[in-house]
This record gives structure tokens, C-alpha cells and sequence, in this order.
């Protein structure tokens, strides 16, 4: 069982915090940059606390410039993340397999019904 | 805004609900087997919220076997929570190459002061 991976995905079960680092993707932002884009949707508080989620699940640091602070995306626990998702790829690729061949069989009955159908005209 | 997303890492973020689709990548099994390991720990009721919030994420499917009701695990939204963290592989693999670049440095520093002293000998 580890704790990490749940804070990890804890982390990015919502879309402002998925937003703010989609934006951290584009380079490093201090928290007034990161609020500005949601400040009509919440209030500062709101948005300092799903920062805190982000920084506490390890996906985002702040830096230790005293000035500035801005934060920047830390990829490790996504690592982390996807690994875990890994294991389960069989089951995807299995399904997509699964509705490819399911997509086969009807078009080749399409066609073999087309067939049959000019030979009867 | 992708609400599916949100619900499939919230429905992650739970050591006892990764256990259990742990359990459904081994092969399909009805509620009674999948609650069998957590029965010491927790309630029953609780179980079936666990289930159902798999469910709900589409992260299981029941299938229509009204005598055995198994459950079997459905790939399909792991595979969009695994695309959506293939955006940010740079940031986890950039880390790596940055953490491998420093430790070429100290190697190479370690190598050099060991030359050095090997010298002063």
C-alpha cells in the first residue's frame, strides 16, 4: 500500500489543480500567476489551499527565492503515477484488441451482405 | 475541463480501491472473493462503497449474470488518465537526466581529488 500514490492521485482529481500545472508545464510561476486565471471562480484561499494539495502530493516546489517564491512542476510523482498505471495497460490494449476484431467481423459481414445482395440482383 | 479524469484519480486514490482492481487484473471476481481480504478490516458496507465508487469511474463493470454478478476491470479510463500524464514525461524525465548529469559530476570530482591526492603521495 503506498501512501504516496493515493496523495499523488488525491492531487490531480481536480481540474483547477490539473490547470495549475498544465500551466507550470509552460515554465516556473510565482502563486499570483498561478491565481490569476481562477480568481473569478474562487477566492484566494481556495486557491492557496489547492496549492498546498499540489505542493504537499510533491507535484509542485516552491523555491527558496525569498522575493519571488515561484513554483515549479516536479515530475517524479507522476513517474510514480504512471508506473503504477502500467501494470493495467494489458486491459486497455486487451479492449481496443477486443473492438478491432469486434469491428472486423462487422464490416466483413457488411461486405459478404453487399455481395450477396449484387448477386441476387 | 474533463470530469471523467477527476473521477477516475479520485476513484485511484485509495490504497483498499487499487487493491481491488489489483485483484480484477488476476481475472473476474464476484463481490463476496473481492471483499474476502478486507472483511477483517473493514465493514462490508464500507466494501461496497469502495466497489461502487470503481464503478461509478468505469474502472469495473458487473456483468449481467444475475445468479454470480462477477466484477471485471475496464481498462478504458486508465488509458486517459495515462495519456493526460504523458504531457508532463519531460518533467519526470528531465529530472532523471539532471540528477544522472550530477552524478557524472561528483564522480568526476571524486575521481579528480582522488588523482590529486594520489599525486601528493
Amino acid at each position: 500500500m503506498n501512501d504516496n500514490l493515493s496523495q499523488t492521485f488525491a492531487a490531480l482529481a481536480d481540474p483547477t489543480r490539473r490547470a495549475m500545472l498544465a500551466r507550470l508545464s509552460q515554465g516556473e510561476a510565482n502563486v499570483s500567476d498561478l491565481a490569476k486565471p481562477f480568481l473569478k471562480a474562487m477566492s484566494l484561499p481556495a486557491i492557496t489551499k489547492h496549492l498546498k494539495v499540489l505542493e504537499k502530493a510533491g507535484l509542485i516546489t516552491k523555491t527558496k527565492d525569498a522575493q519571488w517564491r515561484p513554483c515549479k512542476l516536479n515530475g517524479a510523482p507522476l513517474k510514480d503515477a504512471t508506473n503504477w498505471m502500467e501494470q493495467y495497460r494489458a486491459f486497455w490494449e486487451e479492449s481496443f484488441d477486443r473492438l478491432d476484431a469486434y469491428l472486423k467481423t462487422v464490416t466483413k459481414e457488411k461486405r459478404m451482405k453487399g455481395k450477396s445482395h449484387e448477386r441476387k440482383k
